[in-house]
C-alpha cells in the first residue's frame, strides 16, 4: 500500500484499528521533522520488526521553553514525507498544533528527579512537553513498539521511565546514535550551522569521547573526567558550552566515582544553535 | 465463567488480551474496594454495556493526603470478592502496593486548575494521586468503556480532562449516585459513623437541595445561595463545613453569576469522618 499521510487524530485511529484487528504490529517513531539519517535509522529498525510502521511528524510547541526557538526549529513537510514514502513508512501523521492542543492542557506528565540535571536544568518544562506529547501519541496510535533515538539520552530514559511508571503498553526501542565521518552526532539542528560553526561543531564528540577514553584507562573521578572533557569544549573559539555532566543511565544523576556504566551528556551552543551529545563509558572490569 | 481474581498485572493483561482479540467490551470500575450498593450500580451499568466486566479493587496510598485517613479506610476484599460474584463481574483486579508502586514513581499526571477548588483545595496532591492511578488502570486493562460516580464531581471532572487532554482511547460512563432513603449518598466512608453521627450525615445533601431549589427558583446570585446553604449545615450540632461551592460542571470552577447549569459540591466533617455530595443544579430557562 502507498503511503498515507493523516493530519486527523481520528483517522489515524481508525486506519490503525484496522491493522490491530489483523494481529498486526505497530511500530511508532515519534519526531519533529526535519528527517535526517538519524531518523531513517529509527525508521529502518521499526520496518525491520513491525508489520506497520507510523511516523509522526509534530513540532511540539510544548516541549520548547523559548518562542524563539520554536519559530526557528526546521521544518520540510513535503521533503519528510518524500523520505518516508522512500523507506517504506506505511502512515506519516502529521497533525496540525489545534489537533494536538484543540484547548490548553489541565493534565500533563509531570517528570520528577529524572529531569533535574542535564538538559531538564536548562530548559524548564522541557521533559514535561515531551513526556506529555510522547504519552498523547502512545494514547493515540497505541503502537506494540516505539522507537527512540540515544542521541537524546535523557529523553530516553525519561520515556522509558514514564512507560514503566505508568504501565504504558509498549516496548521502548533504542537506536544507536548516526554520526557524521567527523562524529558529529545528526541532528535537525544541523542545518542551521553555518559552515564555520559545522567545522568547529565535532568538538562536542571530542570531548565527550576524551571522557570515555579516561574512564575506559581506569580513571573514575568523575569530576576530573568531566573537566578535563569540559576543557577541550572550553579552549575552542565560537563554541559555548551549557552543560557537560557524567549520570548514571538511568536516574540520569551526577556520579561522584565511575564504578559502573554512566553516561557523558553534554550541550554546547555554537553561535545560535544548541547541540546535544552523549557517549556511554564503560570502566574497566 | 466463574469470577477470577488477579493480583499480577501481567496475568491481567494476558487475560484481556484475549478478550480483546476475540473483539469483546471491556468495561473497568476502578474502586477503592469496600463496596456498597453505589458501586453495583456502576458494575450493573458496565454488565449491561460490556462482554467483559473487571472491577479493580486497590486502596491507592498515593492519593491520601493524611497517613491516619489511609490507615483508616475501610478494607473488605472478601466481601467484595462475594459482592462482585454476585454481580456477575468476570475479573477483579485486586494488586498489592508493591504491584501497583515498585519503585516511588518519578512520571505522574498532573492536574492543573480543575484542582484548585472543592476537595483539590483541602487535599494538596488528591487529584494527582487520583489522575496517575487512574492512568496506570487504564493502560493495564486498556478498558473500552469505564465508570464512574457522579458522587465524586470533581474526580469525574478531572478523569474527563485527563481523558480529552492525553487522548486516553476510552469512554468514561458517569453513573448517577445512589442514596440512602433519607438522602445521604452511598459512601464507603459511611460505614465509620456512629449512629448519632449517621443521623445528622443527610444535612450537606439538604443543605444541597436547598442551593438547587433556590437557583430553580431564579436565584442567580451564586454566594447567597452558597451561603444558605452552608446556613443550613452551620446550624447543625456536631457537623463542620469544610467547603461548599457553586462551581460549572466542566472546569470545577466558581461562578458568580448562575445563567447555566452549575454544581453545588460540599464537603463536612462528621466527628472523625469526612463525606462530600453534590448536585447539578439548573436556572429556570
Amino acid at each position: 500500500m502507498p503511503l498515507e499521510v493523516v493530519d486527523a487524530i481520528p483517522r489515524l485511529r481508525d486506519r490503525l484499528k484496522i491493522d490491530r484487528d489483523a494481529a498486526q504490529t505497530i511500530g511508532l517513531v515519534p519526531t519533529m521533522g526535519a528527517l535526517h539519517e538519524g531518523h531513517l535509522s529509527l525508521v529502518a529498525r521499526a520496518r525491520a520488526e513491525c508489520t506497520t510502521v507510523v511516523v509522526s511528524l509534530f513540532v511540539n510547541p510544548l516541549q520548547f521553553d523559548r518562542s524563539d526557538d520554536l519559530a526557528a526549529y526546521p521544518r520540510s513537510l513535503d521533503a519528510d514525507v518524500r523520505l518516508c514514502a522512500s523507506a517504506g513508512v506505511d502512515l506519516v501523521f502529521a497533525p496540525t498544533v489545534s489537533e494536538m492542543y484543540p484547548t490548553p492542557l489541565d493534565c500533563t506528565v509531570d517528570v520528577g528527579r529524572i529531569a533535574d540535571h542535564l538538559c531538564g536544568r536548562t530548559r524548564p518544562g522541557h521533559f514535561r512537553g515531551v513526556a506529555t506529547v510522547v504519552m498523547k501519541l502512545f494514547q493515540i496510535a497505541q503502537p506494540d513498539r516505539a522507537y527512540f533515538g540515544e542521541k537524546d539520552a535523557q529523553q530516553l530514559a525519561v520515556i522509558r521511565r514514564l512507560v514503566a511508571d505508568l504501565n504504558v503498553p509498549v516496548t521502548i526501542v533504542p537506536v544507536a546514535t548516526v554520526r557524521e565521518p567527523d562524529g558529529l552526532a545528526l541532528s535537525s539542528r544541523n542545518r542551521r550551522l553555518s559552515p564555520d560553526d559545522r567545522r568547529v561543531a565535532p568538538v562536542l564528540y571530542e570531548a565527550l569521547r576524551d571522557a570515555r577514553q579516561r574512564i575506559a584507562a581506569g580513571d573514575s573521578d568523575a569530576a576530573r573526567v568531566r573537566q578535563m572533557a569540559a576543557d577541550i569544549i572550553g579552549q575552542r573559539q565560537g563554541v559555548t558550552l551549557e552543560y557537560l555532566e557524567i549520570v548514571d543511565p538511568d536516574e540520569m544523576q551526577p556520579v561522584q566515582v565511575v564504578n559502573r556504566p554512566v553516561v557523558a551528556a553534554g550541550a554546547v551552543w555554537i553561535g545560535s544553535t544548541r547541540l546535544i551529545d552523549n557517549v556511554v563509558c564503560v570502566p574497566p572490569a
